[in-house]
């Protein structure tokens, strides 16, 4: 059967080839698959699955902290598109064109949104008048198009879902507090929900936001020493409140410009979730971001009784977590395979035997590890041993992770870790954009960000060897 | 105070100018507001939180009936958008087209999806080979564009939010029980959720889908007496299998088309709330779509113990219902006003005399009726007010619709009917088109559905006075 035959093609192993170990991983977990519009993909039920509980959990947190959910227009004039200089030109280069509504020329382009800082401004110029109108907090969750000229499924598609927070405040303290705030959401996030440990720090002014006077990052480690920015948030000052006329009567009756931030993260998250905690059998899911946290897969399911039970358990089990029965007609072996290959992170064997036993076997994906419990227990453990799995593979992550932090003192060793052993290299910077352009040049590499945790690895920066202000993260990144 | 300012301006009544009214409620009431792109609306907190509300109960609907969320490319390729002859014609005329990317001009334009049959096929093509792959009952929640000429809020707009639903059977009668399955919880949902009574029928011809075989519609009354089409469901038989060649290998091992249906509701849900219950002091909710179901006005706030108490009871209420406190300076007459015009469908009103008799004062909005209730009994009484307020709102409408709606024998009298007391007309048709187009000109009515529910007013065609088929619901429609 063409179903189950794609599983006897074994996956291309991460060693030997990690992009292509990449692409196989998305294509037969069910992830997503490639739309006829080059550069856009299409999520499938599996894949929107992990964003439908990536976006619960991050919108109740975002609550929490007081945002509200708009939608705004995903058409902008040009002529707003360009009212912030630094803006445009950050984003007109890579804009979709809407010339045309139905037969007729438009009177003026339309871009569809690659990010909507202009829109939202020009909505806060006419709802923000007076002190008592700060802050305002506001998210959406929408698509955005950025015209990509090489893309990677969830990584970098023309087309792509996220949430974008805009939010405007009476001070520049403020909209730093609330930068700082939004950023300290997705590291949480990110660590408790996805076990992707992240370092939190500064962008360089060569990487920061098109538009923006500050930009902080959460810097995250794949599997194979690449780094991959995972949220960013943005502190704008008052730029695109004097570019826009967003002004406000404060307490002291001064008519003052808004301070303003944003921050988004993106389907992205799924990229990073396979890269962090993938291996060689697949997908490897934390139970938390799982769409199916225990597969039942009856043993021997003709035996009279046995499907019965295994419906009996997943009755019992849905109460406290997402359960599935496989009652399908293949053979238990490959319905092993099949939902080791989706990431399902605990899987329940029960047959004749152990019914006579009273128990079932629990098998974890991410290790195998095989456990035996008795069937009065299940409601107990089951919940427990999720747990243990969510912060086993957040401690695995981190400890990949320092393994693969390195140190280096010259642009000869940095060169030589990327070659050798790729991750994040800690080392010192001057300061100045020349150092940064040149270690681009010569090793492809980037300044990941200037970590909030600094260290001092010497007194001068590793390129130019004059004296350093930060130590910086550097490394190869998607 | 500016904000406070709004609230003196009456909005204007319903009898003098309906029209005027609604565009005064969606403004004042803070559910919307105009963007600098013609035809698209910016939704603001208030009415993205009854948007929420209303995609989390359709959503938990369609996955109890075995429906997946998926994630499809906005844009379309021309050549894509042609493939069925009927559909393109329905659309083409009124889609927004993308013809640039970044600087180039791109190879062949594509077109931001109006609906996306067109896309689900060409993936369904791909991913149904068997019998065994079938159903596929897949849903998407996005926006889509088309570009109107003239618009309304909610109701027409050149961007609107829906979720449109698209599913693959093996057999002709399993897509007919799909579809109406889907119309019925359309129309449940409407009922329950949003007090809405609606008309389930079928679309003639004239008036169906573009592409589809038939077209299944709940139509619903507003307070004006004009109908909303409020959400339909699309049966197209295998007329885009074939065109996009959607073949299956059957159990008997014959290569078979497929089957397929479409249905989809939209934001325009917001502008039947509105229209349906809304009275001359702004928005009436119904509790279930209601962001905040209970507002806490304190009276004397100043008095000590008063906003105490009032956060006491909101935390004690938050257990039963979405609540607030409005703690704001401004005096409580303006804070009724402001939550009455924003549909607020319980108001509670706790002073130092009440906090002296252990009770409250209970408003409903829908009536203004006061109910006096002891404090220790509110975590009781409250949730059964509100669902009486739900039950009320419902009764309410129908009697308005069965009011509302008339029967007719002759063109003069529909005629008199649309322009003394507006609402449904049944009436008798013979079947053709010619009479459907008649009735259309001369009285800018249309038919609205052959309601499931047939009765014979007369024998003959209320157009032609030849032998009738069926009978219509007829009315002005936006």
């Amino acid at each position: 059967m063409a179903k189950e035959k794609k599983f006897v093609e074994a996956i291309t192993s991460m060693n030997e080839d990690f992009a292509q170990w990449y692409t196989d991983v998305v294509r037969k977990a069910d992830l997503m698959t490639y739309s006829s519009v080059k550069g856009c993909m299409i999520i499938r039920p599996y894949g929107y699955a992990i964003w439908e509980l990536i976006q619960k959990e991050l919108d109740r947190r975002f609550k929490e902290t007081g945002h509200e959910n708009v939608y705004m227009p995903m058409f902008i004039p040009e002529s707003l598109l360009q009212k912030e200089k630094d803006h445009v030109q950050g984003f007109a280069p890579e804009v979709a064109w809407v010339t045309h509504g139905g037969e007729n020329e438009l009177a003026e382009r339309l871009c569809v949104r690659p990010t909507s800082e202009t829109l939202f401004c020009d909505h806060y110029k006419d709802i923000v008048q007076s002190y008592r109108d700060l802050p305002k907090l506001y998210n959406q969750w929408c698509s955005v198009v950025r015209w990509e000229k090489t893309t990677r499924p969830f990584l970098r598609s023309s087309e792509f879902l996220w949430q974008e927070g805009h939010t405007v405040h009476a001070t520049y303290e403020e909209a730093q507090e609330e930068t700082i705030r939004m950023l300290n959401v997705y590291s949480s996030f990110c660590e408790e929900f996805l076990a992707i440990p992240v370092v939190k720090g500064q962008k360089t002014d060569k990487e920061k936001f098109a538009g923006a006077q500050a930009t902080f990052t959460i810097e995250s480690l794949m599997h194979d020493g690449k780094a991959l920015q995972s949220g960013t948030s943005h502190n704008f000052g008052d730029g695109f409140a004097r570019a826009f006329g967003i002004q406000f009567l404060d307490r002291d009756n001064q008519l003052k410009y808004a301070y303003q931030t944003s921050w988004g993260v993106s389907t992205r998250l799924i990229g990073a979730i396979i890269m962090v905690h993938g291996d060689d059998s697949g997908l490897v899911l934390p139970p938390n971001v799982a769409p199916v946290q225990l597969i039942i897969v009856p043993v021997q399911q003709h035996v009279e009784g046995v499907l019965d039970k295994a419906y009996e358990l997943k009755e019992r089990l849905s109460k406290v977590c997402r359960v599935k029965v496989d009652d399908s007609d293949k053979m238990p072996g490959w319905k092993f395979s099949e939902h080791e290959m989706r990431g399902v992170p605990l899987r329940l064997e029960v047959g004749p035997k152990d019914i006579e036993k009273n128990q079932v076997v629990l098998v974890k994906r991410e290790n195998r590890e095989k456990l035996f419990v008795s069937m009065d227990e299940l409601e107990e453990k089951v919940p427990q041993i999720l747990s243990d799995i969510q912060k086993s593979l957040y401690e695995k992550a981190l400890a990949h992770r320092e393994e693969r932090t390195f140190t280096a003192t010259t642009l000869d060793e940095m060169e030589k870790i990327l070659n050798e052993t790729p991750g994040f290299i800690k080392a010192m910077w001057c300061g100045d954009r020349a150092c940064e352009d040149l270690v681009k040049d010569r090793m492809a590499a980037t300044a990941r960000c200037i970590p909030f945790e600094q260290e001092k690895i010497s007194d001068k920066c590793v390129c130019c060897g004059k004296e350093a202000k930060h130590m910086l993260y550097w490394g190869r990144a998607y």
